[in-house]
């Protein structure tokens, strides 16, 4: 227990009985993320304001206990659990889109709505909010804010930090800060916004968040495109992207991830099928029409074994429904994930497959890969079971290779993921150490007493 | 003389006798940017590498003078002189583009690479850098890194910021650091590349810059559009913004600066002609035939007098030639220039046009303005001789004024020439005392001694 009692009084006077949980069951509730590890906090509180989350920081300050900010958990490396204690400051009750200005394409938010809820209801405005993380239907614009989350899109649209204008923040003492701006442009100072997108709940807790939106495309399309092997998709994609279309989405699955998809609804795909891409386009009609037309010549000068196109858009959000659930349904090879997402030169898929192939064969676990191969951004699983420490061990030297060769082709550790608990013993591999003596400095600087999200990052 | 003589024969040592100067000739030389103001530095350095500007450093740090990187000193606020003496560290000899790589959309160049040299060379392998300061055939990419530079491609594709991938910079102290990545996404660890982007050569100075390209849009038009008056060109960019239609280019230019832009070159306008908008639309053959009858039908239904469309790249040239010599032009109206960049929300661009009239009517000085009416950018000045104390005073009321009331519009000091020395005074107008204390505690921490352009922003 971290928090001393004197913390538990002053903390029901900020959020009453009703917003302060302390009973083991509430804990326990908020002790995971989407990793399979768990820290139970010693309470959790359900702000309503940046008043209330500055209270709750001046507080934690003085007394000297951790504060987690989450919102909906749904992180890939642990960035949102309370590893050392204390108190998990869930922001999902302050979730109001509080404008949405179709004049300027903007809009502001509190950091507690879902994703997918600023994307109908801007698109119901004729605006796009591009950012879609798998999780969008769950995830909060907070989260995606802390993490810089990414998403099919990206290829096309770019990640959260492209969209951020500006935020409001509260510092680890308590203080409230305002970063950034809410028009197209603004440099004025240093980019603090920038600083604290992606800084992983760590140098402040997100209060309120201004985006930049864009006019909804007229038109998109959705083709769906089987291959006989990984290699043959993976060679298809290169040549879309250096062909000069930019489809909005690049995705593909690999043969496992094929067969957790269709553990969720037949795919009715062609026999022989080793690997799918899911390519969208988007723009105006004639726009949409032309690059369809390219792409299809592409992929079947690649070898691709059938090419459809979903012929409504009913048929498009099931294709997107079952990828997004490629993720949660990898469990069908084992009892736990190990969930990587590396990202490599665009041109560098082909050779990450064959490394990928390769690491299948010399360790003999089960390997999943599938993601944004538009961007270079795969999403790599090694399915275990903890339970048994040398499947643990082969797992842990999978990683150490995988990250390895990822470096060497001049690839990132995580293309939106983050770093969080997970990746944390990796860091040092991508980041150089006097680089890391200044994000500690930083981290320093905005929270001298450590207090804001404990034990992430580095 | 801020440098010891000791400093003079260490820095000889490292630049041999040609790269390193010390006549006043040459100290003059490099003592102005673009703002009519004189420092001049003790000696003036030509590096080849990021190791001369390594070594440069840590004799600094060691005896304490200041270094003031530079590019090719086309900044508008001081960013680039030698306010308290020292070095001014010119990049102009480290000019390499290193590569294109066309499979994968990105450039490595050194930061004295001429923007517009880095244009004509990826355009010439069918990719696109968005990024056109109005100095683009002069500006280094290190300047425009430093500055966050724009420019009117902006409304549509974003500002240097969003073209970074990474840099490798030096620190006051000379260490070495590489930040963020040469992929097209990235997020282990805080963003220290946006940190440096935009920092005006206070953080560090970048040595080299990975940077994002996008497939070279196959298709342009340009229209010159007349109004009767300013109000009525506003109006017509409001519409269409809100129309959903994305130009690259929305410019204006005010009566005043078409008297400039008259000067360099007759634009064939019509009699009453008070603003023009210069709107460049780019994409597919099919898309800009869309975009130009749909803007053609929204200015004309705001009552432009004429609406012309280049009929080559050739004479769409020569406006963009002509829009870009207004600045340069504008000591027509008097031998001192004040320039501000201003930015409000787009659909304020009416109210700040209304305010800039008041303002000429009650202050009785020459006011110029143009600028990227799509982003709400606009690029005011004040004309003065500043030989004439009084003059200069009313054109401080002027600036005071024009700042107070972009705040009170929703907007900010400066859309892409920063804060250098000229906007140092009014920063704490816009950014709060807690976020400065930040941003001092950053440049600290990266400049422990103060040895960087020091006396800038803040």
């Amino acid at each position: 227990m971290a928090l001393r009692r004197g913390a538990l009084s002053a903390l029901k006077k900020i959020y009453g009985k009703d917003r302060l949980k302390t009973t083991m069951e509430d804990r326990v509730c908020y002790a995971y993320d989407a990793v399979n590890t768990k820290y139970t906090p010693d309470a959790v509180v359900f702000p309503k304001s940046a008043d209330e989350i500055s209270q709750t920081l001046t507080l934690a300050s003085k007394l000297g206990f951790p504060v987690v900010p989450r919102g909906s958990g749904t992180g890939t490396t642990g960035g949102s659990v309370a590893v050392e204690g204390g108190v998990v400051l869930v922001t999902t009750r302050m979730n109001q889109i509080l404008d949405i200005d179709t004049d300027n394409f903007t809009a502001e938010v509190e950091p507690g709505v879902i994703t997918g809820d600023l994307h109908r209801a801007v698109e119901a405005n004729g605006l796009f909010y591009p950012p879609d993380p798998s999780s969008s239907g769950v995830s909060t614009l907070g989260g995606n804010v802390a993490e810089c989350a990414g998403g099919p899109r990206a290829v096309k649209y770019g990640v959260t930090r492209d969209y951020v204008l500006g935020v409001e923040a509260v510092l680890a003492t308590g203080e409230i800060i305002r970063a950034g701006v809410k028009t197209a442009k603004g440099v004025v100072g240093y980019d603090l916004t920038r600083l604290l997108v992606g800084s992983e709940g760590t140098l402040g807790v997100i209060t309120r968040i201004w985006l930049k939106l864009l006019p909804l495309p007229a038109a998109t399309a959705t083709l769906k495109v089987s291959f006989t092997s990984m290699e043959a998709a993976a060679d298809a994609v290169t040549r879309i992207i250096a062909s000069g279309t930019l489809p909005r989405c690049v995705e593909y699955l690999d043969e496992a991830s094929i067969a957790c998809a269709q553990s969720i609804a037949d795919l009715g795909l062609p026999e022989g099928c080793r690997s799918i891409l899911l390519i969208e386009v988007d723009g105006s009609a004639s726009e949409v029409a032309a690059s369809l037309s390219k792409v299809v010549g592409i992929v079947e000068e690649s070898g691709a074994m059938a090419v459809e196109e979903a012929r409504n858009a009913d048929e498009a959000k099931h294709l997107w429904t079952v990828r997004k659930k490629v993720s949660p349904a990898l469990y069908l090879f084992g009892p736990d994930k190990i969930n990587e997402d590396i990202v490599v030169p665009r041109s560098a898929i082909p050779k990450m497959v064959k490394k990928i192939e390769a690491l299948k064969k010399d360790y003999g676990l089960p390997m999943v890969s599938f993601g944004h191969a538009g961007d270079g951004n795969i999403h790599f699983n090694v399915m275990i079971d903890k339970k048994d420490p040398a499947q643990k061990l082969r797992a842990e030297a999978v990683i150490n290779e995988l990250f390895d060769h990822t470096l060497a082709l001049g690839g990132t550790l995580s293309g939106e993921h983050g770093v969080g608990i997970t990746k944390r013993p990796y860091i040092g591999k991508e980041i150089g150490e006097k680089e890391l003596e200044l994000m500690r400095g930083i981290k320093k600087l905005f929270d001298p007493k450590g207090i804001l999200n404990p034990a992430k990052i580095f």
